[in-house]
């Protein structure tokens, strides 16, 4: 439960050296270059005998199922990153309070921390400023302000204590940094170690043959270049768009002009983050407004207005095959549910 | 997870005869007479080993889960009876599909099954006709018709299959009747055997001297004559607001007529079914509209209204007692999450 899942602190150099023996020579090769590229997932084990960390994480978890703060006591986090979901609501965009249409798609939670920055369009800073923001944003939980939004945390009576033993030391815990920094010390523990992990640290056999393919074609045709790092994205800004509009591919609806709307720069114009690829395969539909429901389409849209490429259907296939070899496991964390505390005490308080 | 949880079948009598012996002279003398009233839950072992039940069983635990078959994508069952809120959603009234207001609260889905009917007003037969109604019900899963809700079960193709498995036989599994008949095999399995049940099974020390005083109370002052059977309740319909109006002491906004609206016989007027009591403490809040919040003023309305009595703040803390004493377990197979089948075939078309 305590478990703190990290992305790798080992030099990459060193993980290549250490399986350079293993495989055959194609293989090494193969994952040589990923390993320059990629990283893989591993436990972090330093963290599990912090008894304040895993308490952060325990709060974290419960305020992550935690309806009752949101303004019409619908919303969580986990109502559109749901765990039989894989951390997502399936929906093109989400739906918040009050019946309230998100401007774009969720992405799963799953992995998320690992980020360089928070949703599309980079206007969250990390995972923890993403759930405090959320507390009063009209499309999320949709509270007025803070004040109302911990007004509603205070009417259970049991946070009360559970914040105390978080975050020790105020005279009053309950904050929405403190609701942040709790629910992101959960949400950085749902990491999701997936086939490709375990093809990167050395066995073959991890992966299929497909997959191995799809992995050089993606390294080469120039997938990489954006889509890297441990999450296989979520590294650096992007135009979505580049050798053609992307909606003339994904037939959106609404033009979004992404990051230009947060930063007003031209350069910004149609740029998003470039979105983690981990568990891709298992979070339909895709893209910043769920504009495509289907992962082959999603990889044929991505070549053609990214990279000006019409895939064949071997390669497609082949790419398909690589992108589910990063769907991962489930954290059991995530998949068992906690019991929140009660909304009212049953006590009968003596006269 | 395939272990059916049955009210006993086991006579009465012979509980009485076998734990006679057990306990002080009061304790089995207060035993005998709850046993007459209530019921323990049991595990019935003998549909463990039945591959079918069981395939229904996991098929009906997925859809419970399942949200892309709502009108709007956001409402399962699990939305409205949520494993981290013991099976409710903590609201004086559910907000289904389209941001729909339900007309009356939800409650628990645990040990709901045992009920002779369901629904406040008795108008579902049983968890199966529940589950495949609230299908086409505007305030719940909001589908036009049961056309449209089959075609979105349809559209994950996973489903296709499961269904065969599940219910095997036609040539097209997927119908209204077998969700419903799915969900209800899941349903039924989510019981919760409490302290009160050790306690009727002959273990004294499972609940408090103040709860037994509880016990005790809730038998002499007559809330036993309506909430009894296994569920200390579900068994049967009385009207609300026997000794005066119930909206006098809940406040309520509107004035719901019950069962009248259904049957129009005007001896149905304000009655309702007998809410079941198990898990009562930590499903908050209270009666047909969740219109009171505290399980201590819940059962101060009560005392008032059908039976015109004033409780001492004692009675009060002891019924309580005897309430939290019905707080049970929550099963294994409702707090695990199921990972859903995905939206769409990852799987390259072959040309």
């Amino acid at each position: 439960m305590a478990y703190r899942w990290l992305v790798a602190a080992v030099p990459v150099v060193g993980i290549i050296v250490l399986i350079a023996g293993a495989g055959r020579a194609a293989d090494t090769e193969l994952r040589t270059q990923a390993l320059s590229l990629f990283r893989p997932l591993v436990i972090d084990p330093s963290s599990a005998s912090d008894a304040l960390a895993s308490r952060r994480v325990g709060l974290g978890k419960l305020l992550y199922f935690e309806p009752r703060v949101s303004a019409d006591g619908t919303v969580s986090c986990a109502r559109c990153h749901q765990p039989a979901l894989y951390g997502t609501d399936a929906l093109p965009r989400s739906i918040g309070a009050g019946q309230r249409l998100h401007p774009r798609h969720a992405p799963t939670v799953l992995n998320a921390a690992i980020q360089f920055v928070q949703h599309w369009r980079g206007d969250r800073n990390s995972v923890e400023d993403q759930a405090m923001q959320a507390l009063i944003a009209p499309p999320s939980y949709g509270n007025l302000n803070y004040e109302s939004a911990i007004a509603k945390i205070r009417a259970i009576p049991a946070y009360t204590s559970l914040f105390a033993q978080a975050f020790p030391g105020p005279a009053d815990p309950i904050t929405p940094e403190h609701w942040g920094q709790a629910i992101g010390a959960y949400v950085r523990t749902l990491v999701t170690p997936a086939p490709f992990d375990r093809f990167l640290a050395g066995d073959d056999a991890a992966v299929s043959t497909s997959a191995q393919k799809g992995l050089r074609a993606f390294m080469q045709i120039g997938c990489a270049g954006c889509h890297n790092g441990p999450g296989i994205g979520g590294t650096m800004y992007q135009k979505f768009g580049l050798r053609e509009d992307y909606w003339t591919a994904t037939a959106s609806r609404t033009i979004d002009k992404g990051r230009f709307d947060v930063t007003k720069d031209p350069a910004d114009m149609y740029v998003f983050k470039v979105p983690m690829l981990r568990n891709v395969a298992v979070t339909a539909p895709y893209f910043h407004d769920g504009g495509v429901a289907t992962l082959p389409e999603a990889v044929r849209v991505m070549a053609r207005v990214q990279l000006g490429r019409k895939l064949t259907d071997a390669e497609l296939e082949d790419l398909v095959a690589f992108l589910e070899s990063l769907t991962g496991r489930l954290p059991e964390d995530f998949t068992t549910s906690p019991i929140l505390p009660a909304s009212a005490q049953a006590v009968v308080p003596r006269p």
